[in-house]
């Protein structure tokens, strides 16, 4: 393979810039601020003593997520959802999906009859917003279970692992780690995974954008993923002062 | 491993009966009574003269879909989307999918600036409807493309290739295909996969609904979806007299 | 008056072909795919053990209807209510027709707090929708209130009677039964007609779509009705085995 | 028959005293308040020199109607059904009733490309609102098109005829016009008829609204309809001053 | 200063003739007609035995608002807020100052947990909508309160004092009272103040429509807005019979 | 006076530390984050070559302005707009504030058709976020015309003077300047002003939150306000360079 390198000169397989600041924000419970290169997600963790209605009486916990983006979190201005009075189907199928990767690593029955709700709101868009939400959520998630457990809210340790996401794609033929808007926009196939900081699977979702791919290519994107989800599980660790 | 044999008695790599049903309706320029065993979905395409705004001018046509379920596919019955309002991120979700599943298969300069909609909406649900849904809407699509080179509509033959896709799992610990409700309920892991006729994704989505699951489980998701789709592919085919 | 043939060769007192096919569906406590010549509406009855909050109390229960029709079942597509946010003029009055006539047969106080919800969903429309909705719809609801009954759901037996409902219209000058599509379309006068088994009138509407009728068609229009009514009667108690 | 008196001592046959009072608002082209009673509904007519888009280009003209009632114009309060979001089914079937009925005396071409828009709102409701406002808002019609004559925007004489409608109902086996709220309340059967000035039927809607009604009772509701339409008929004139 | 009289003959200090016609409606526990000139809104308060879910279990009541304007109430007519599905800004933001100006004048803990709700609908409109609303709603909630006394609903008196509201403006650099239509669009500042009986501020809200203002035009126009609100207080009184 | 100190230790006239950052955006025109002790606001400013269709043809531009707040931005969380699906009142009304408060040193002739759409989502609430967002909108807006001047976009020079606003309140009875959230929720008295640099009013909105205030009592917090806006006056040039 060509040793071909990327408009801002990354290799393939490199990662962008990654900052996560924890408290940015003074009321949330846990909240974080996570940086992809260009691209920045306020993540806040909300702690509610109480379960939605479907879950009431189990003594178990519930962990959800909203996503978002602010009109000018692009290049060209969006109109609010607010506004349109309806949600995207975009933004609740990336809601459903943060909800879910995090939830993988969570004791329900530890977390006793509480919520956690993360909103992740792209304050600026390039490339790759659920996965920098996701992982930032995170670690919006463990500060909030330990204001929790400071507060001896939960029966348990409800967090039983860690979760990180990264995108993956094929850019002019070549697999990518962690693609910025431009290569985004110019991927053959482009891939979201979602893993434990143990190395397994939470989601994969690969989308043939333009030709469908083959199992070889599937296998080089899954590669790549996996190594940068051990990345960013070490940079999840760190900003957490493990 | 145990030949364990399934709820319905089928070895876990074996289809439900499936019948696709042409000309289910009158005035659809295509349309198929899809059935996975108990899944029924009914898919509609029709044809429009015209192209979405943003379309206009290029010389290119669109492919889109709307799923929906009736109140009363399923065991409890759910409140209509039009009662409350508003479209559900699942409903959003599986639209989206379908409609980029089928757009693998369509050369949209071939099509010139037409459109085709297709409406696939779930008469009885028994797991898989996004995926008895892709399968039969590339039937009624095929069908309607055939219409319209009836009446010399399109500048070229739009129909690249076909798609088909079906629904794979970890039901206690054994990898399945073509899940019923009660399996997919049961799932650790439930994969959804679209491939084309010819053998390559179009989608893959993953998700571990229980405990996340490592590369071998994936592996063998993918080539028990690999030989569910050569199969459909042949029922489709013949359902189309090729 | 002369002998004038319609389109499809009926006289003007003659119903189209119809049937009923009763348990269509697998979960739904009733169901029924009723088809008067080219309309076929699925009939859904839903079975719940509570009623309205403004019926909680009483010891009385309740019956509803909701009517929709898929977007391809007509000529043109039309738009989906869910996805334009709201429910048409036309949806509600029909659904509150097709409630109010079947509450014409059923004791609320033999029903017991419970709840019968009837879809009636229209897979294919060429005329008089509504009319084979509420003559399907009471053969489901007859069913449902079985599969309660066998369940000793109720004090009493709440079905205390039958509806049927046909339309009927004046075109070209000419009164006729059972209006298909293109009949509708040219009629001058147009009339729902709901009536109970034993010959009464649960719902007359007649309206003047050109010029304005006299009472002499007024009656020429109920004779007719009042005799497709009691056709219909017959084919509804075939097919319930009576 | 018995000669029971009514509540407010009218006989069976006697409508209540009927108001109509024109030009009560400054602004719009026709407007009058009409009262049945204790009925009030302000009916202002706006004329527009467009029509809906479906009817551009075909040099005809479109008349059209929204009925609403104001929060408190009923005994206990409801809702706005702005705050609610949707209008209700009972509020859109009263609209499309009033726009059909004053279709019928309005000659499309004579109009031109012009439309007319009645808003019909009920200040205070006691029975009746949608026959009152259909037989009020024939008034302010008549004014918008006197307005529309003389400044010549109509290629002829648009209006065809005249239209009045009332309710009928059996209350108490005794058939009865114009039903106060009370009465409306009690009645076996409601049914509200729309009427030409020339005494033909423009809209028939009778409903059961406990037993179901037989030939006979149909008769004479429409028989004290009648009478009750020509009378309304006269009161329109006079306050036209014809 | 120069002195110019007004389109209508008004002095700058000079309200227009002001009716207040209480029991306008029948059902309504209070209910006033104001007139302001051309300005006619019907005001009706509706009391409930109930609060707010936030206010339950205080012992204390609530006064709130809603404030609405019938599509003719204008020179050209406007949409139904309830047709295009959603209530505009200025709607919200009338109907808050009216709810806010109201309880200026109420002790909550006198009037226990019961509400009342005052509906301002605009009839026809003139300019100073807002603020004839606020001054006709002031003396239907005291018949409403009134109406409450009489059947000892509340365990003190709520009534501690009076609001009345006025609007002022610089037009062609006069400052000027009670502006009409014609003149509030010729305003180049435009000032709504609500007051209490014994003359002090409740809201003062001032708006440059043209060129910002100084603090010299500020005062001038709250001295005419202090005169006009003590002549509205006298007429109210005088309405009460006090 | 008592030289009372405030919570913060500030005195009743002085400032919360104030921070403009410009260009906080990469995307936006112009963007700033401003900061009023702990309440922090996003806005940003996006040009667009179009104004809205009431005003095409005219030669003008024109200037708006969307205020939003983050769900999690306070100290409990609010549930989004976009879920809720409608905007709430407070949210429109403080949208039309800006806006109306922005155009107010704008000539829309020097701006041709063009638009400034302000976005002002707040990150975290501590009082005084519409002023904060006018203060800190006026500054992207002053980026945004400069970028369009540097592309000659605009025929002349839009920017015809700047605006600032603060809010200003009675607290235990004395007037203070720049309220933060606990002195806001504890004021008697609450008022927003917004001024032009050259010491203009361009809105000033009193509001008796506990009990009404007198002319003494407005003239003391206009003094307040005065002097603030003059200090951010000020503190805008310095973030402008001039």
């Amino acid at each position: 393979m060509i040793c071909m390198s990327r408009q801002d000169g990354r290799g393939p397989g490199q990662l962008r810039p990654i900052t996560i600041t924890r408290q940015w924000l003074t009321h949330a419970e846990g909240s974080v601020l996570v940086e992809f290169g260009g691209t920045r997600v306020l993540c806040a963790a909300s702690v509610q003593d109480s379960v939605p209605r479907w879950r009431r009486g189990s003594g178990q916990g519930w962990v959800t997520a909203e996503y978002a983006m602010l009109p000018r979190a692009t290049n060209t201005r969006n109109d609010r959802e607010s506004v349109r009075g309806k949600i995207g189907g975009r933004t609740h199928e990336i809601s459903r999906l943060i909800g879910r990767s995090l939830r993988a690593c969570v004791d329900y029955k530890a977390l006793g009859e509480n919520s956690v709700l993360l909103d992740c709101d792209v304050l600026q868009a390039d490339g790759g917003t659920r996965t920098a939400a996701i992982t930032g959520a995170y670690v919006a998630l463990a500060d909030a279970i330990g204001w929790m457990r400071e507060r001896r809210m939960c029966p348990g340790d409800p967090l039983v692992g860690s979760v990180a996401a990264v995108s993956v794609g094929v850019v002019g033929a070549v697999p990518m780690l962690d693609l910025c808007y431009t290569e985004d926009v110019a991927a053959e196939t482009d891939m979201n995974v979602v893993m434990t900081g143990t190395g397994s699977f939470v989601e994969v979702q690969g989308t043939a954008e333009g030709a469908p791919f083959d199992r070889g290519a599937l296998d080089q994107l899954l590669d790549l993923a996996v190594a940068g989800c051990e990345e960013l599980t070490l940079i999840q660790q760190e900003a957490l002062g493990r």
